[in-house]
């Protein structure tokens, strides 16, 4: 592809959360031009309709909703972004490969790698388990190579995104155990969908605090398939989703089993020297990822609306473990945003295109 | 005490938020007489003028807040509840004690019973160590005899409520180990007092969840003492909390560890069946305790307000872990309504009198 | 009836917010023995399980939600509160009133005289239109003497009760004039009810403050009523309601013209003490209305959770306006509690029996 | 100025939410040149540190904030933007201009042309009367040739901004009367700026909703002034401002009065159709105002974070008012953006550069 010529690019479901910040992105993008986006429920209307906030921009004006069809659409874009369901996203997959298209997929259909996996979290049998093989776990620090290249990009959960950030320099290096890790996490209500749930309304989500999905929430499949490849050898943790009432944002609190024991202050040292060098080697040039300094701690307030991932840590001598923690986004750097990250990498643009 | 006559009580230093909802209670309640409350800051003016939610009692417009002066209030009342920082509360408990009253402190300065662990943890000299072995620690559902009889009870913090409640009986029946306890809370900001901090402004706090205080939180002092006397020995505990845009309420989830493997469904089943029988054995005629049951867990919601404290657990066979979870209103059941549950027992009224 | 005997009451439709109020206040009345909940959604399963807040009464865990069936109700209480959608509160009061039942209705059904204006309104044909002129309108600082004997009371709405309470004294009293009256409101979102729509979704709501039901109200039907019976002739107003990011509560503020300009202090100070005698005249004894003196202004953070409805006023000598504000909450205050204050005239119990 | 150049731009005050806008918009504004930001309470941190949102862009690590000082800032800037509290602000405007630079102050000291006026609201003499002459009111669409070439532009209120922008053109075409205008805002807390006082804290804001300032607020004597230049005489109006529990975001509601009865639905049509035409004459190419079609009402979740207002009206055939209601991001068009929007216009880049 030649990055001066913008993309043609295309939004399969484009009525939730996701898809949304998608079209955000996606409009005001140097280098892409989004030529179709398709929702059941809003076909026929324009995105200016649709999402006013957008309507500056002649594009939303322009571009109406249309029904889903692979055909018609790989007709007209290269690069197809999929918002959809789980088990649907697959359905769509298929045909636009067949067709030449490269797929960026936001659902949790091609993350896992094995199908098996896949039907024990997702409770169905793998709707395309052929192009497990082929697909490429988006994560663009961590996959960068493989993202260039792919025809079939999976991006990674909001959860996984949080949690496998902060954890992979350190299972990598070996600072840390790859047995007892514990994700605490805490999420806005987007990151539930546009969904009709009566548990989601705003006076069910307000002034409520509650954990969900205890103890085996889907996303585990993916993050310890991670791990796992970190480690070198099967990573097991223990995950809690907590639902907040803030629209946006996942924080994440990590406890983790450093490798050596801190015994003395100076243990302690040398090893917060070794852990702020492992994360500099990892995320020292990386446009997205802010590794926190002196007394400063991950307060989501200072991610949403960006596609930064912050983490920072803190030996406990009392107890031996790492703490870590991070603040990220969940519809930007957990979804959107990083969907966009890939793009600009598969595409030769720069990683920042549209993201700053 | 005779329970046919109301007690006549007072508060010192009622301004803050836990004062404000002693106010409450306190007029409300049907066998106290609250005939004096001081706050400097608003010496002078009615209740009714200062907190105009309560202006309907008439007490609340017959009494102004005065000048905070333990002789003079020792002449008045025979129970006094100090709602003051650290540190000046013991101040107002020594001479209280000496005139004759019996004082319910809200404060840190009587919860742990060791002046040098207080000194490291609230970083100056304890104030009052004489009165360290005579106070009790007011945590009704643990220490309902001594806090009959005592004199000075120390009310328990809102994180060290939200749990030790679910922890200790788990501890004291062996049924977890008293090793690698972590506790990960989530308050709303209401627990940080009515204090004059940027941190604490609305436009800091909305669209906000950050951790604080990691890894060395204050109230890990009482936490500790409470879990060791549980344990009978030493236990050292991860703590980290978390602010959360909300203005009442702590959800705390534990990650623990079952004395014994579950290796499979049956050794499962037969541990939920001891967890269910220990909470029933501490906890199944305990007024304000509510052991879920079904899918149900804890969601600080249906709390927020009231003096209840809800408890779930889930095992992990993935990870052999224990999950549990409680929540609370953190002014109530963490702060004055535990304080008012202590005062109920002081006097031989029925517990949940003014709390339910 | 016989105040010494608890009442025994029924709820038709207690799975939405005003019927989990009515559960709540129900629960704890003392006068009150509650017989039958109803709802299809729960049929089935108890108070205590749907509603776990409610739990630690015996009767939550003993009750469990049924059918509605106005034979079987009939049979076993003598009030029933219908917590239903307008045109299917009819349906049941018609069969339970010739069962000989008393019934208090939540919805719209009996709140306008005029079939008429019912039609124009809520754009179906009244569906017991004869049972209109029996019914009375169930704002009891305006009709107690009615309600007491009344068979059939339909509770105002919630936004009428926050304008109506403030006007009806200045408008009896001739001291505003019956033109020009304009009340722009501020509303909570359970508002909204129980309700399954994308526009009630947290995410939707959150950080969000924004207009609706422009020009045309439901809620204009029984306010210009009660206006025009208090002016004696008819009276239209503009009425525009706002929906807020906060679970409860209705700010409503009331731009009015005095009947005599106020050209200086003088007249402006008489014309103040002529507003304050009236509001004193009219609420000086009433136990839930609060007429604030000095500096306050309403604010609803004051009043949720209760029965109290907040009055305050302003002189503009600029434009010659009164400003009137209110606040109050919008479930109980507007919709339950007002409900439980007319069954307590309507039993001859104490006004505010269960209430404070 | 040349365009091609950037333009170097310093700060005055940049630690309130205000000057943190400033800073954002500055960073990452193609033609603007961030030298020198000052605040006494961050002197000597870099933007970086005290800002970590912002800590990517380079220039946020390498500038640090200084002491204020008009004669170092105006050797290194052309362009000086004010975010200081009025009175405080004409300190330093003074200096500027004497020295060269060009001027953009947020505060209210230029905004009022009359000293007398600006007592009556401010209480206190004007610091710089001699500067009101040249001063420009900085409403971009409104005073574009003058703000072009100004010295100091005196950016409107973020109430003003709200009321004045639907207001304006219907006055100026005389479709409204100018007697008897209400305008009813509510306001996200960000509004109050970063100020400690207990009124702002999260947890007396948060499910609070309250009027403040009632009945005359000082932002009536901007808006007064420009509603007078434009109906060619003096106009008064009603203003209630109210504080809302959101960060950002103001939503107003105007109640005006046609120039002529709209009697039956043809006069109405006609109105409606005259007020779309003033709209668009008005509005049509304004790259920053959105005035909704169809049934679409101004909602802040749909503005906040950008330099957009929303615009849209109702006429009321019951009442024969009209309604227009507005809708924009406190902080942005009604503080920063729109003193960027100037900035441009000053320096003739394209109006929309770094807003967009």
């Amino acid at each position: 592809m030649n990055p001066a010529q913008p993309i043609k690019v295309a939004i399969i479901g484009a009525s939730g959360y996701a898809g949304e910040d998608l079209v955000r992105l996606l409009l005001g993008h140097p280098h892409a031009d989004l030529v179709s986006v398709t929702s059941r429920q809003y076909a026929g209307q324009t995105l200016a309709r649709v999402f006013p906030r957008y309507s500056h921009y002649p594009r939303a004006k322009a571009l109406g909703f249309s029904e889903p069809s692979a055909e018609s659409i790989s007709k007209q874009a290269e690069v197809v972004f999929l918002a959809l369901p789980h088990g649907v996203a697959a359905e769509y997959a298929i045909p636009l490969l067949q067709f030449g298209c490269r797929v960026i997929d936001l659902s949790a259909d091609f993350r896992v790698k094995s199908a098996s996996v896949y039907k024990e979290f997702y409770a169905h049998d793998h709707p395309a388990p052929d192009l497990l093989e082929t697909s490429v776990y988006g994560l663009p620090e961590v996959n960068r190579a493989a993202i260039k290249n792919a025809s079939l990009v999976a991006c990674p959960g909001c959860y996984p995104t949080s949690i496998l950030l902060p954890t992979l320099p350190l299972l990598r290096s070996q600072l840390i155990k790859s047995t007892g890790i514990i994700a605490d996490s805490l999420s806005g209500v987007s990151g539930a969908g546009r969904k009709l749930e009566l548990d989601y309304l705003f006076a069910e989500c307000n002034e409520s605090m509650r954990p969900y999905g205890v103890p085996k929430h889907r996303h585990l499949s993916e993050i310890e398939q991670e791990l796992s490849l970190a480690a070198g050898g099967p990573v097991v943790i223990q995950f809690t989703p907590h639902l907040i009432p803030v629209t946006r944002g996942i924080l994440t609190t990590l406890y983790l089993a450093p490798s050596e024991h801190f015994a003395d202050e100076t243990a302690a040292e040398k090893l917060n020297k070794q852990i702020a060098e492992c994360y500099e080697a990892a995320y020292g040039n990386e446009p997205f990822i802010r590794v926190l300094e002196g007394k400063a701690l991950p307060d989501t307030k200072n991610v949403i609306g960006t596609n930064f991932l912050e983490i920072a840590w803190r030996l406990d001598p009392r107890t031996g473990r790492l703490i870590v923690m991070s603040a990220e986004d969940n519809i930007i750097k957990g979804t959107s945003g990083q969907a966009i990250q890939c793009f600009n990498m598969m595409c030769g643009f720069p990683e920042t295109a549209g993201l700053i």
